[in-house]
Order: C-alpha cells, then sequence, then structure tokens
C-alpha cells in the first residue's frame, strides 16, 4: 500500500474520531487491552521468531531484550491501556472564554490534533502505548515501527484493529505501516496534507534525521544531557542521595543525570560524601583536574569529550565550578534543554537557578529523575519534548490535542 | 556575515533578553517609537529609493504600495509599537500549579521562545512590527526581508538598533539579515541550534516553499480559503450582511469570505438578496448550475476550479447544498482551516456545525473578518497560524511564548 493511501484513511478516521465521544473511546481501549491479552498467544509466537532473526542478525542484548515479549510485558500493555481509560478525556476542555465589547462571544476548547504518526525502533509496546494514547486523545495513528520488531508490530497492529471493528471507532484509527525500508519512512516525513504532526521515538540518531528531514510538523523528543549542581549552600547528604538517584536509578533513560557540577567552596566536603555513594554503585567519575586532584585518584580523567555527553550507563562526568554563574554558563553550553537540578538551602541561589536556566524542567532539591508524565501527574506519556514549541516536557494526552476558537454571534460585521 | 554568525549573536541576545523585565522591555519599545519617528527622513529616503528601484524593475501597483512608506505610515508603525507597551507581558504567566503527592511542588511558567526568525516579502513594516511583538515576548528576532524593501529594511533596523544600545536590551535583540540572496532564506531555513521557530508571512508560494525546505521548526500561517453557510434556518437579512462583509470589506486578506454555500430550501428566496448586495459593490459571483438557475444570468459559470479558490479579489463562488451534512462535507474538502462561518438561527444546526467544522475560528452568525488578534482580544498579531501545532489562529504576544516546569522540592528521589 502507497503511503499516500494510509494518510487518506487515517485522515477520514481521525474525522470520525474527532467526534467521538468520551465513553466510545474508553470502551475501544478496553476492548483492545482485552483483546492483547486474549491473543498472547499469537503475538508472542510472532515475538519469538522476531527475536530468532534478530540473534541471527547478531542484535545486542540489550536491543533483544527491548524487543522481547513475555506473558507479563503483555498484560502490563493492557494494564497501560486500562490505565489510559482512567484519565480524563482531553478533547473538548473550555481553556478560554470571553465576551468582546461588540458582544461576541469567543470560546477556545480543545481538539484532536488530527493524524499523528509515530517513527520508532525496536520496542513493540510503543505499538500500543501509542495506539492507547492518540486514541484516548481522538487522534488517528499511523505506526512506522522498526524491521527488527515488525512480526509483532504486525500481530498487535491485527489484534487491535480486529477490536475495533466491534466498536463505534473506525479500524483505520490505528494502521501500521507494514513497509519497514528506509522509503517508507522517508515518505512518512513527507506526507504534507495528511499528517498534523510525528513523532520519532528511539535513537538520537533516529531523531536527528527525522528532524532533518522532515517536511511534516514534528516535535522533537529524547535526548537528555542532564547536570545536578550543588550550590555552596547544599545539604551534602541530600546532594548525595540526587546525585545517586539521578545517576544510578536508571542510566539508560533521558532523565538520568550525566554531569555533576560542585561548587568549589563545597567540593572539598561534598565530592568524597558523593564519590563513596557512586562507588557503591560501581559508578566510574570523570572529573576535571580539581575533582581529580580532591577525590585523589579515585577517579578518571576527563576529556573534552565528556562534557556535554549523554553516556547512558553507570559514568557521570564531574567539575568544580567557581560560581553559581559558573554553573549556569556551563549548563547553557552543554544542557539539550531536558531536566537540571540545583540542591541548595539558599533561597536567592535556588531562584536565579530557576529563572535563569532554560529546560523543560529545572529542580530544586529533587531528582531529574522525577522528569515523567506519571510523576507529573499526566498520566501516561508519549515521548519527553525538549523543543520549545507546542509542547515541552512530557507529552501526556493534553499534548496531543489542538485548539480551536468558537465565535458567537448574532449578526456582527467588521 | 554568515547566518551562523547572526544566529549566535541572536541566541546570546535571547539568553539575556529572556530574564528582562517588563519595564525594560517596555522602555526599549517606547525609544524605538521615538527613534522611528525622529529618523522618519531618513527611512523616507530609503524607502524612496526602493520604490524607484521597484519602479525600475516593474514591480506592480499593489507591490509599490505596499512598500510604500510615508510620514502616515510611519507615525502608524510608531503607533504599533507603543500599543504593545499597553499589553500584558507575557512572560512569567503561572500557567498551573500542582503538589505531588510525594511533596514535589510543580509550577508550569511561561517563558519566551528564544529565537524567532520571520521571512517576509516586500512591507517594511513588518520589520518593526515582527520586532516589537518578538521583543515584548522576550524573544530575539532574525528578520529576513525581501530584497524590494531592503533599503527601507536596513534603515528601520539601524535605527531601532541604535535606539537598543541606549537600554537595558542589546541590540542583537533586533538582527536584519542583509543579504536578501535565495541563499540566505536557504540558510536560515537551516539553522538548527538557532533558530527556535521561523515563520513566514507572505505568499502562500512563500509559505509553502518555507514549509517544504526548512529543518527549524516552522509555523505555517497564511492561507485563508473562508466558507459562509446559509442554513435553512438563516436570518435571510443577517446572512447578506455576513457575506457583504465577509467578502467586500477587505478582499485582500486571509480571512476574507471566499465561498459561499447556501441551503436549497432558502436557496431561491436568500439568492437574490445576497447578490443584490454584492453586485452593489461591484462583486462577481460565480455560481454552480443551481445557484446560476436561481440567479437567472446575473452570475458567471463556477468551473472546478473555483472550489477551494483563494481569490483574494472582489470574486465569490457560490454553490446550493442540500444539507448542512453537505456543506460541512464540502469545508472539509476545501477548506484551508481558518475561518468557517454558519448563519442560522436552528440552535442545533449551530451546534453541529460549531462541533463538527475543524477550523481555527468556527463563527455562528457572525463575519469571518473577525479572526484577528486585535479583535479577539489578543492585541497585535504576527500572523494567523493555519497548522495545528503549538498555536492556532491570531498569533498574539501568549503565542510567542513556549513554557517550563519548576520543580520545587526537599531532596525527594524516585
Amino acid at each position: 500500500m502507497m503511503l499516500e493511501e494510509y494518510g487518506k484513511r487515517a485522515k477520514a478516521a481521525a474525522r470520525a474520531l474527532a467526534c467521538a465521544m468520551t465513553e466510545e473511546k474508553n470502551d475501544a481501549l478496553l476492548m483492545i487491552a482485552a483483546a492483547i491479552e486474549e491473543n498472547a498467544p499469537a503475538i508472542l509466537t510472532a515475538n519469538a521468531e522476531d527475536l530468532e532473526n534478530g540473534r541471527a542478525n547478531g542484535l545486542s542484548d540489550a536491543l533483544l531484550d527491548r524487543l522481547a515479549l513475555n506473558e507479563a510485558r503483555i498484560a502490563g500493555i493492557a494494564d497501560s491501556l486500562r490505565q489510559v481509560v482512567q484519565l480524563p478525556d482531553p478533547v473538548g476542555r473550555v481553556l478560554e472564554e470571553t465576551v468582546r465589547p461588540n458582544g461576541l462571544r469567543l470560546r477556545k476548547i480543545a481538539v484532536p490534533i488530527g493524524v499523528i504518526a509515530v517513527i520508532y525502533e525496536a520496542r513493540p509496546n510503543v505499538t500500543a502505548d501509542s495506539a492507547g494514547l492518540c486514541l484516548k486523545s481522538g487522534n488517528a495513528v499511523l505506526l512506522r515501527g522498526g524491521k527488527e520488531a515488525i512480526r509483532s508490530n504486525i500481530a498487535l497492529a491485527q489484534v487491535m484493529r480486529a477490536a475495533l471493528e466491534q466498536t463505534a471507532i473506525p479500524a483505520d484509527a490505528i494502521q501500521l505501516v507494514t513497509d519497514t525500508t528506509h522509503e517508507s519512512a522517508q515518505a512518512l516525513m513527507h506526507l504534507n496534507g495528511y499528517v498534523d504532526v510525528l513523532i520519532p521515538r528511539g535513537s538520537k540518531r533516529l531523531i536527528q534525521a527525522v528532524v532533518q528531514q522532515a517536511t511534516v510538523p514534528v516535535i522533537e523528543t529524547g535526548a537528555g544531557v542532564c547536570h545536578v549542581y550543588v550550590d555552596k549552600a547544599a545539604n551534602v547528604e541530600m546532594a548525595a542521595d540526587i546525585i545517586e538517584n539521578a545517576k544510578t536509578s536508571r542510566p539508560s533513560v533521558c532523565n538520568a543525570a550525566e554531569c555533576m557540577l560542585i561548587h568549589r567552596d563545597i567540593a572539598a566536603q561534598a565530592l568524597p560524601v558523593i564519590a563513596e555513594r557512586l562507588r557503591a554503585k560501581h559508578t566510574v567519575i570523570r572529573g576535571d583536574a580539581r575533582v581529580q586532584s580532591i577525590l585523589n585518584g579515585a577517579c578518571e580523567a576527563a576529556t573534552q569529550d565528556d562534557w556535554g555527553h549523554e553516556y547512558g550507563d553507570y559514568i557521570i562526568a564531574a567539575r568544580v565550578v567557581d560560581s553559581i554563574g559558573d554553573a549556569i554558563d556551563y549548563i547553557y553550553q552543554y544542557s539539550t534543554g531536558h531536566s537540571e537540578c540545583i540542591v541548595t538551602d539558599d533561597a536567592d541561589a535556588a531562584a536565579e537557578f530557576m529563572r535563569r536556566v532554560d529546560a523543560a524542567a529545572v529542580y530544586h532539591n529533587a531528582s531529574t529523575r522525577f522528569t515523567d508524565g506519571g510523576e507529573f501527574g499526566l498520566g501516561a506519556e508519549i515521548g519527553i519534548s525538549t523543543q520549545k514549541l507546542h509542547a515541552r516536557g512530557p507529552l501526556g494526552l493534553r499534548e496531543l490535542t489542538s485548539m480551536k476558537y468558537e465565535i458567537f454571534g448574532s449578526g456582527q460585521v467588521r
């Protein structure tokens, strides 16, 4: 099938879905969740073929793990869909209401975006998660997963579409692009007139390729080079707690810390405490000259490549700074605008950091790991935006809506 | 100067501007307004050269009119800047505040977008208007106007930058790209890492070129194929008032109506009344067979090219429809999602139209000409977005902001 045909069907489905009642969408989500559980054997069979193929093609263990499904993971996928049912419907919210001097009544209300395309890699759970969030927010979705997971994705999409056939929601609200060639991704990136927004999910390489090449609107997600700045007025134990958590609780995710900046006045006192905690978690420190001198060899030497580096691993860069201003300047230079943190008991320092650091999330005395749709109270998320247009930070259901003005008059002309 | 150099300077200026106080920004706007008035002679001299050059190059009268400045137009530019001073500062607004069960306090606040680039054509007033709106919203602006207005733009930009030199705002907050070659526009469209959003203003051709080619985020503006649907339960006089106004009060603008759809049950009664009004305004109707039959030759025959056509002139397409559903389907097919109107006394019909028509502004019993930042109470606007991401409809100061989360903790880890 040509990509344009997918686009046409998605657009037609989006038009119907935009007017669907909350109950109809929730019923559909519950049907899909049940169908995925019922059809677990078929989905697992398809997944086993993907895994076998992946092993034959020499996929890494990490990639194979992301690709793998099992009974528990399928139950997790179904549970996620049921959690989306519990979230409030973001469509139809009245965002603003005003009456103009000429008597015109303006109402700004939330509406679906329309057709959302998602390009992703080898994780089949993204197929169901994205479909669920798009459906609840009234958007048709075009899914284009990686070739490694294609059999699993086809199985999941078939089950979801068959479930929709029994509901008020058109099956074309969820479509999987089964062609996994480079050309199909390219065509999707250029499907202007059909795709209202394209969300890339996955590696930095994938995301940058989409940002560089797409002509449809894109929401950039992902890359997180997050810093924790330990101010001279920091509580050292709290700083150690936060850095340990931000670095080691899940190093592969985008809200994990990659670098710590320590004020020179507290460095000699704080660094040994923090280093001890990190050592216990088998985490390597790569420090500048002052850090090396304080830790007396209990760290590696940082090179220029370590600044602004997203390790995604048990490694953290470390640097002594002369002032809060230096810390802010350093973050300005190396941050990806994801999540940044100051640890301090000084309210003025915290206020300065909050005001001057430009990132989706700026923290005072809390771990950067909280940047997450669930932790922020948005429910599930389809990604974390690191761009400034449309939405910044976790992309929950509300961020998957647009708006329109409804204007009520009594014959007004201009 | 290379485009990247402009980008670097803009980014540095944006960083300072993001933290500027409202008063500092307002003072700067007043200084600029005064400087433009004081330097009117120099600006007019530059403009006279542009006009002379334009005439020599055979520019149309309409284009020369858009290009022309005079004392009154310069006073108008200064007044617009003073009006922006009166508008509330969109930066720092608290958009949301929540406390999570773990005690984390989240605050979502409005921040500037950063660097806004504007590509436009021959209207020098866009130079000052865009600079004023970007400055007030805390954004640095990169202006790239057309070659026809380059001398006027250079004069305006020099005056504005010189005025900024006497304020707390860096002069690089306003930069004009003086290279008006195709290559400079291309470079600006690909200035990723420096340009946070690019807004094209001008012809459909310009806007489409930017949408197709840019790799930086773009807000699509402009094209307006707006419809007025006269329902069977319409007040005929009101319908005639609205269509006359929507078509003829300013046919060249994007919120002007291009097509009227008349319900068959009211067509024989309403069309002659509406046609008479339009005739008095020297407006040509291009009707389908049923319209032609009712108007008995007092209209031209529409061809397929007339549907979805943006005339920007004293011409309106007309069509008889069998039902409100047909009207909505027709609008779905031909609308650009700008402004759509239903005229009816039937509340149910109005509600159906409001719900099912997807456009930036949907009107009940009022002229489409009201889609405008000033009329909506937003103050001045930098354009009207016809896309669904980030902002839809008039782009006022608030639409020129992004947001960030500030998170206040007491040592929370995850």
